[in-house]
């Protein structure tokens, strides 16, 4: 059909709303964002809530095993599934944070912050939504520089217009 | 082309499956509904699992700080993230619930039983899974008026002709 | 509309990108997608990150009351919430996950291996993320026999064409 034609050569585009903002849920906006743009989408994350630490300058994403009942590490050549009291003993997050970065880095699978560098230089739009800058007193020169603020209208403006939205 | 201009002139829509309850994963799909209705979006919002709590005549939703690594609260003039065993001790989660509370009312935002009266009153369609409130033993009474019952099936008749379709 | 017809006679589609392998985050994808698949819909999952244990041959989603400070269970007649610390005590998330399998028997909605194995039989397509195979040293042959690997490239060509696409 004709207009289905014209469908498939407009750019096709996606949208997140990040919300999150650990060491693993930081992941997939940045992998599903500049895997998109690669794909020649047009990509817009919308940063809110707990996500908008994810645009801080100095980076510093906690890791946590609580309430990741389904994490398993690969460890002395099994899988090893923690339990959610050894998380209560201090300094077991901090470990199991490092552990998964090495085990990243092991796997040749790029750092966070390589992650949000190559969505920059993908021209993936990264909005941080105003509201919750103001709510949590992030101050603009907290963060990167390659954002422009915004708020749930633009969001939806763009949203409307695009072929993926998700809520991560 | 003219298909083009019919799509823009049909009202936009959105639906969101709500599976989340507490105090501050209460607050996105509220703020999301009420900000699409004010943009004269159809919204509907669909109840289950954990978020049909949402719904309860009397809203008490809990706040934890637990597997919210990248939670920081604004502090003494900086920002604090919670270390998770503070939250084994019992009291620290109320207190951070209500200094969240504290502080969402000191920056003029409007508190959860505020923003779900603000979506009933912006005719957001509110659905309460069926399933999920014979799960839990739910009451129909225990909820509120303004909402109706219906299933999976009811939920996809609608997701499929809307134009934003979220999980959250 | 001639293009309205169209669309319609299309078969509806839907995608879920499956992130979470707990035992009660598994419930929400399946039963979505033989619910879907039970209206006609195409259905693709993705399982990626902690979803791919979903699709291990031996299911053993572990159940945690951590973080989910919405969870309500009946009890004696009425809701209990589970105060945090609870879940420190060894065993209790063990007791809990126990008494979600029973709750969910009694009421009559089916395991979660039940829900798998019917999505299955609906013709459901499930892609494990090769990228996450690789992370968390998974086998192939640890995998049930239903699936295919797939990238982001793959999930992309699949989501740009369908009804409803989510994350969760």
């Amino acid at each position: 059909m004709a207009e289905d034609t014209v469908a498939d050569i407009k750019r096709k585009s996606m949208t997140i709303i990040v919300t999150k903002g650990s060491l693993d849920w930081g992941y997939p906006p940045f992998i599903l964002a500049t895997t998109a743009a690669a794909l020649d989408y047009e990509v817009t994350l919308f940063f809110t809530f707990y996500g908008l630490a994810l645009l801080k300058k100095k980076l510093d994403p906690k890791f946590t095993v609580l309430g990741n009942a389904a994490m398993e590490m690969p460890m002395f050549g099994t899988h090893i599934a923690m339990p959610n009291f050894m998380a209560m003993i201090p300094g077991v997050d901090a470990i199991a944070g490092s552990m998964m970065k090495k085990m990243i880095k092991d796997k040749g699978v790029a750092s966070l912050e390589e992650l949000r560098e190559a969505a920059v230089l993908s021209d993936v739009r990264m909005i941080a939504c105003q509201m919750t800058l103001d709510l949590f007193e992030y101050k603009k020169e907290d963060l990167i520089d390659d954002i422009e603020l915004g708020g749930a209208a633009t969001y939806f403006d763009i949203a409307s217009r695009s072929h993926i939205n998700m809520f991560m």
